[in-house]
């Protein structure tokens, strides 16, 4: 049985409970047995953290920067090994999506200690007239939730939310997805190392593999844990929002997102062809198993749209049939999709489980009509997790705008229009009830290219995320989630965070009396 | 029966439930009959703050900015029939706390103005490499539920959460404390001739008095309503969280807090008397109804501390008794401090209900042993909301830190050191275990002055507050609480908004690949 990682040792789980993952392209279970903590591993592992975080708060952020830098680096020189336990685990790629996916991976935690390092995360704001100075600071030990689909770049112990929540200073309880824990062990090892090089405190990183959901519970009511970031399905993540909600706990949930895609008639006639294989490239791009992939197409009615729609039907049919994680993700995909039949949408190619390697389910293309739609519009807005999309055939710009209102909230929202301005009028009504609905607004491309930049927002209104003001991509900006405002008032100078003493040797940007500045007070 | 503000009109509620507010000095009842709202009122006031928010999206800033200068000129030149109507309902003292609170008011309109015009609370970012371009928007219409202590200067559709709301570009829909209805309506009268000189979308501003907590309920979950702000007390904020935590909808909430006060030994000895004075200021000031009243004192044992609790004592006893806001103020105050004393605490002096003019009851301090305390900490740190506070005598300082360690988040944590550093080292070991509990960290100053400046954090950890991050005063951060991240990712550049541009003629400061400036793209 595979050991966890508790106040900086490997060690036996307290637990003798075991799981099982899976290698998707055989379709059958692994060898390797990963424990189920039970309480004592949970109690064990926030004890470690709780004292870790009381190291880190007066650690110099430099410190933090080295750890992230050397992990990086760490796991570059682990590629190979690395991309070997990810392919079996996952059957994604190994020479071409796992190595983006690693250098997404290394990239986001360079980012990451630059943002420590260079301390703009905290937004320190100064008031020299009243001797009043805040800035963001961190909140505790963060337990990370990795989803399945990206299992070194949103990986609980590798990605985007361990990269922000440890760069802002806290520690990190990585609780594995369960579809990839060698690929995780592996990643925490090479965290670990890097933690010791580096000189941080035992339990800033740990690793458990899995825990019961009465655990889990416990786990996020205790006082001595900050907050909590999950990515993943949208009951398990409701599920853990109703007990952080409860105890008033900071919560950063990315839970589902059709992706709505808006191809309006002048786009259409101009260039559907390459449209409809940008939308199949998408679609299919992981065997469809993105959070951005383009879920919902909305197109007017008419020959073009016809034939658009036929041409992305037999491009899908054409595409290779993708490996799907586990068997769970290829049933609950086909059930989603004979749950939109229900609902009304009729299946225009695919629908059937299986055809690929193993785990697997037939690239699918569905439509239905506006009107049916708005008769049935929470049924026929449910994510297929998957290479699946849907169409949604509107009689006019009305009821586009009629459809869209009718979306939950997204992470993203596409628009394509024709370069000759001829779409422009329609953009102009609809574009407004689209941007309301969605985190990321995209013109003329599809929504899974998620670019780390300071300006990204992969976030969005509710049920897409938890809170329609933060990102989880994006340096420094996905750190605020796991910092607290700190105010100091007539704060003695010595006793004062560096971040807010009137000399500044480090050019960090503050606002100090209304102007963003890098000089001293 | 006083008429409801809706869609621009003031008109007769649907209901003919009624209310009445009180005359706290007469301890009598007043005669103004208010309207306790049916659902037909809300349902009118949300499809009215729909479409307002539609057309706002659309709308100049500048604007914006106009109808907030343009009330807060209004407020000044109504002062002196809108402080009577306040004094009469609150008891507040006419010719200085009400004139000092109506300048705050019409401060604070006039700094959100500027923060509207400026666009500062938006947070332009741009990635000029990817063209990926994010800022915040507004988010829809805010309800506000406002306060009993504040009147005007946290009032629902005058005070700071309703000031950041506009001025963030949401519609508001007041719901009136119900001990001021008569205030807030004065109040919503000079918004409301405000908003049509402006020239403001009908319904921007709404004002209902009441209405019964399944229509509050349902209001909350109405996918039309876009956040709610609320002050008050624990138990009805958290009834609203459930509601808005199961909907995934932003609610801001300040709740309850003690601000805990560490008066080191050093200080007691060197500064004793004035301490005292300053604490007994701090605690009796407006009746001690404040969010930031000092209610928990922590002291070294000793016989300087003895004479500085009986010092503080005598004053309290001098002081004159305020009258307080309500008979349910009273007679919860009184219960506050007999569950205190059922928990452990001994009553030093007061205790005793009445005492003053109506509403009223007796300043008073109480006395815990620390290990009293840490048998019961929870009882122990509950808040009586008036004149009152509690000293926790510690008898070192490891035992300080674990009374810190015990605290619930709080909106305030004071430090009181001697000024020759005699103190220090006690300071740097208690000082990190309050940062972490307290919204704000103070030295040498009583908790109870909140300016409103950028950099002020009126907020918290949990319960003070219901997200840790945001703070309710201090212009323009405390905006940011009524915003969406919208993200604009490759959209054609006559598509963005305004503030994303190449063109900056408005000098915003805008974070543009790193670096904060306020030049063009």
């Amino acid at each position: 049985m595979h050991q966890v990682l508790i106040n900086g040792k490997w060690q036996n789980s307290e637990s003798s409970d075991t799981f099982v993952a899976a290698d998707p392209k055989a379709g059958q279970p692994l060898e390797d047995q990963f424990p189920i903590s039970s309480w004592t591993d949970i109690e064990n592992a926030l004890a470690s953290a709780d004292q870790a975080f009381v190291k880190l708060r007066s650690m110099d952020a430099t410190r933090i920067a080295d750890f992230l830098e050397t992990y990086a680096d760490g796991l570059e020189a682990e590629s190979e090994s690395l991309r070997a336990i990810a392919h079996q685990e996952t059957a994604l790629p190994l020479d071409t999506r796992l190595v983006g996916e690693l250098a997404r991976t290394t990239g986001q935690l360079r980012q990451a200690a630059e943002a420590a390092r260079s301390m703009s995360w905290t937004r320190p704001t100064i008031d020299s007239v009243n001797n009043i100075r805040s800035c963001l600071a961190p909140l505790g030990p963060v337990a990370v939730f990795g989803p399945n689909n990206f299992p070194l770049a949103f990986g609980s112990i590798s990605g985007g939310d361990f990269a922000a929540a440890i760069a802002a200073g806290n520690p990190v309880i990585a609780k594995a997805n369960p579809m990839h824990p060698l690929t995780t062990k592996m990643l925490a090892e090479v965290a670990q190392r890097a933690a010791e090089t580096a000189g941080m405190p035992d339990g800033t990183v740990q690793l458990l593999y899995h825990m019961d959901y009465a655990d889990g519970e416990k786990m996020i009511r205790d006082s001595r844990l900050g907050a909590v970031a999950f990515t993943g399905s949208r009951n398990g993540g409701l599920a853990l929002k109703r007990v952080a909600d409860e105890v008033g706990k900071p919560i950063y949930l990315e839970l589902s997102s059709v992706n709505p895609v808006v191809i309006l008639p002048g786009a259409v006639e101009e260039s559907g062809k390459k449209i409809a294989e940008e939308l199949t490239g998408s679609c299919v791009l992981g065997a469809g198993q993105f959070c951005t992939n383009p879920g919902l197409v909305i197109v007017r009615a008419g020959d073009s749209a016809e034939s658009f729609i036929q041409a992305t039907a037999d491009l899908m049919a054409e595409s290779p049939i993708g490996t799907l994680f586990s068997e769970s993700g290829q049933s609950s995909l086909n059930s989603s999709i004979q749950n939109l039949q229900a609902a009304g949408a009729q299946l225009v190619v695919g629908g059937e489980a299986g055809g690929g390697d193993g785990f697997s389910h037939a690239n699918t293309v569905l439509r239905v009509q506006g009107d049916s739609f708005l008769q049935n519009p929470t049924e026929l807005q449910a994510e297929a997790f998957g290479p699946s999309t849907l169409f949604v055939v509107v009689d006019s710009v009305e009821q586009t705008i009629e459809v869209v209102d009718q979306l939950e909230g997204n992470l993203t929202g596409c628009f394509y229009s024709a370069t000759d301005g001829s779409d422009d009028r329609d953009y102009d009504q609809i574009g407004p009830h689209l941007q309301q609905k969605v985190g990321r607004l995209i013109n003329d491309k599809m929504p899974t290219g998620v670019a780390v930049s300071p300006a990204m927002n992969h976030g969005g209104p509710f049920p897409a995320t938890s809170h329609p003001g933060f990102t989880a991509v994006g340096i420094p900006a996905s750190l605020t989630r796991f910092g607290m405002l700190q105010c100091f008032d007539n704060v003695r100078p010595h006793r004062l965070p560096k971040v807010l003493q009137d000399q500044n040797p480090g050019g960090v940007w503050r606002l100090i009396d209304g102007a963003w500045t890098e000089r001293d007070v």
